[in-house]
């Protein structure tokens, strides 16, 4: 039996101001990357959004970010490594608290934005978050990519971790990804990257832009839900997926 | 045997702003509420005053407050029932992240500032933050005066509740405080606070200000740190409890 | 001749978020008021809300409100008059310096939600606002309902004073609004909403609930476009006065 | 006629947290960079901090930062030059609006930690910030090292510049400080710094680490009053200059 999850950056709302369509991805996606109140998010939309997520049986996760509303995260901060694992903490025990009472389990954690670009390839940085996860839950997956510092550091302290694959990127033979710069980093086409994600799920395997076939065994795809557009390209992906017999199931599912 | 519960407020530095003695104080309290990033307190700072507060022994709660850093939760807002409950119940979360990571169970949950001053007479509001206590953890102790919308919201839904005493204030027949405009309201004298003390642990009743004796079982004295006059006062009443043989120890031990 | 303005506040988007529909207001309103970064807006915001209100000729004025992002500035807070006046002068200068960058004078200010709500009633906190409107700039004028606090404090010290009608509000004998509470509060019809407003410009009245014709002259009328439908009543108001004669200009204009 | 300013910063407190000594510090320097709220500061500190320096007779300078309050602004961040841009014109403005307040006129413009550190290498960001000083204020100073973006980024637009020394540093022959992981980066001994600014306000020279005298013609030294020490520092600064005949007096004065 073949599994994949599809996992999604949500709860992204703030006060009042609405971002996202949250009910409606959650009926195509297994995980859930729920914004903790720092970079997005804040508590009673974190409340809602564990609620609709324990109703619609998606597993959550956390998706901690910088203390940076005014620019969501997206932009490179130089923190240490102990503050680094005092953020993610931090954010880590606010999402629990909802994810507790509303009797769901805390599945993954997957940062946000540049706090996740920068620990890609920073490795204290992706050990820092690493040990933040371990001390919260031993069993609490790190969810990111394959080739990156998260993983490196994640198995160096045996926490577990699930490699999630781009599937509108194209991947270099190292495994990384094509930078957005260069031709070709972007697939443009939906059924190809239908074939990407069920070649994923089936063999484990990527394409890469040279053509090699890269053994990169990714738990989940990431996806996106901020419009109508994207909220279609997920269910289509969702329904290549099925009809190919491959189960749809959160990435810590047993 | 008798026992008395010396709590604090601590844990209230940001960033590169220092406040209180939080070290030397925790060497003569037994339960200190920790700021919970909101109306103080970082997560670098939660982080060190968990970790100070398991080496020494002093067992920990929550101090959530508004988000208004700028007057450190002492005005008061208007927010609803839903928003205390959210709010109330991230904070929790965020400072029990810090508890687990040093092996420290979160014995009880103390609202600060305004927040707290709100709850003690809003029905709505001091039922909206037990809940949030009691869906977190059905074994959280809430602490509050004897007196208060907190004790009424506690017992009316089953959730542990701790009363605390507040040495240096005198207080009316009905157990509420006399008003600090009122003459008598402060007790300025150090050797009266402790008298009243030792008559809380021994005997549970306070002496108000018309003479009548009240029956208000506090299970803590309220204590402040913020400076050396303060901190030589808390020993005092530390030195003047041990001496008549109470014993010291956190509102939640067994 | 008569004249009307039509003020409106925009500028609320913040970072990622967006809200209104700030560029198509901004071709029916003569005035916008403009949100200063506390409880909306960010200076990147500003700068553009600033630079297409000096192109399309609108006037523009400050809007500032409580350090409550979560809160959109809707929820009551309880600062001094102190407070009131270091906080509302801040946003002045802060929006000020866009207005100064642009080229065009900073026109007005308009507290916003609970800031405004407050003030209405509250004689000493209308008062700092208005002293530091007047300690910024002689010249700029306050914008506030007739029957409130803010015309009592502006008259006092002599600072420009400009009153904003409502339409769809129905008002009592004294000048206040009649309470959402009650029934008749809220006019629903867009043709008795037109009415009102050319009663107002033509001359200076407004029939209350009972009947009764008040005298208020109100330079202004305070619209909405924060969706398609608010926009198009807002359209439905500029027409019915400009096929009636009324000049729209701004408050201010001379 | 030598001439030469003491430029420190201040206005750095944050609600209840108190920062620095500034009253004293006050009477011993001639300008100051107040913080503008966004890495410390607030707007009743601000009110306060603009009317002593007026009292004092000390020239003001805004001191924006990143928002940033839990790093203190000290931390890189990763922002665009517009925003740059926006960020320095919404703090100028706020500042500027103080100023007015208390009938001083705002003289220049200091940047703060990480936001000055990385604009004194990055050309764009210097840029930005010394085209919002002069969208602002044709006449602001700019205050930053000789040998930096920002007195290229100024010259460029023509801009007014003042060089600040740093008086316990050593230099580079090519006008940049060594680094501080170097052997003699610090010069601890109190005369010798009192020599060098005695040098600087003379000859408008330093002498290097290597023995080479640098033309570096800076109008204002650079000191702190963080606590007694520093304060003490400062005091024989002055004093030394005072002694000599140079004459203490702001960058801006004519």
């Amino acid at each position: 039996m073949n599994y994949m999850d599809l996992n999604s950056d949500l709860g992204e709302s703030f006060g009042t101001y609405t971002l996202g369509m949250d009910e409606a991805l959650m009926d195509v996606i297994t995980s859930a990357n729920v914004a903790c109140g720092w970079h997005a998010g804040d508590p009673t939309v974190m409340e809602k959004t564990l609620r609709v997520a324990a109703e619609k049986g998606v597993a959550v996760g956390a998706h901690p970010g910088y203390a940076d509303l005014m620019g969501f995260g997206r932009r490179e901060m130089k923190i240490t490594p102990d503050e680094a694992y005092a953020y993610v903490l931090y954010q880590l025990g606010a999402i629990a608290a909802f994810a507790r009472v509303h009797k769901v389990k805390l599945q993954h954690v997957k940062p946000h934005g540049a706090l996740y670009n920068q620990a890609c390839k920073d490795e204290k940085l992706a050990m820092a978050i690493c040990r933040a996860a371990q001390d919260f839950d031993r069993e609490l997956m790190i969810l990111a990519p394959y080739n990156s510092a998260f993983r490196t550091a994640a198995e160096a302290i045996g926490q577990p971790f699930a490699a999630e694959f781009f599937a509108d990127r194209a991947y270099m033979p190292d495994g990384s990804l094509v930078p957005r710069s260069q031709p070709g980093a972007v697939i443009h086409d939906p059924d190809e990257a239908c074939r990407r994600v069920l070649q994923m799920a089936r063999e484990g395997t990527v394409t890469c832009i040279d053509g090699t076939v890269l053994n990169m065994r990714c738990a989940s795809v990431c996806v996106h839900g901020d419009n109508e557009a994207a909220l279609a390209s997920v269910k289509k992906i969702r329904a290549a997926l099925e009809s190919e017999g491959v189960v749809l199931r959160p990435m810590g599912a047993k």
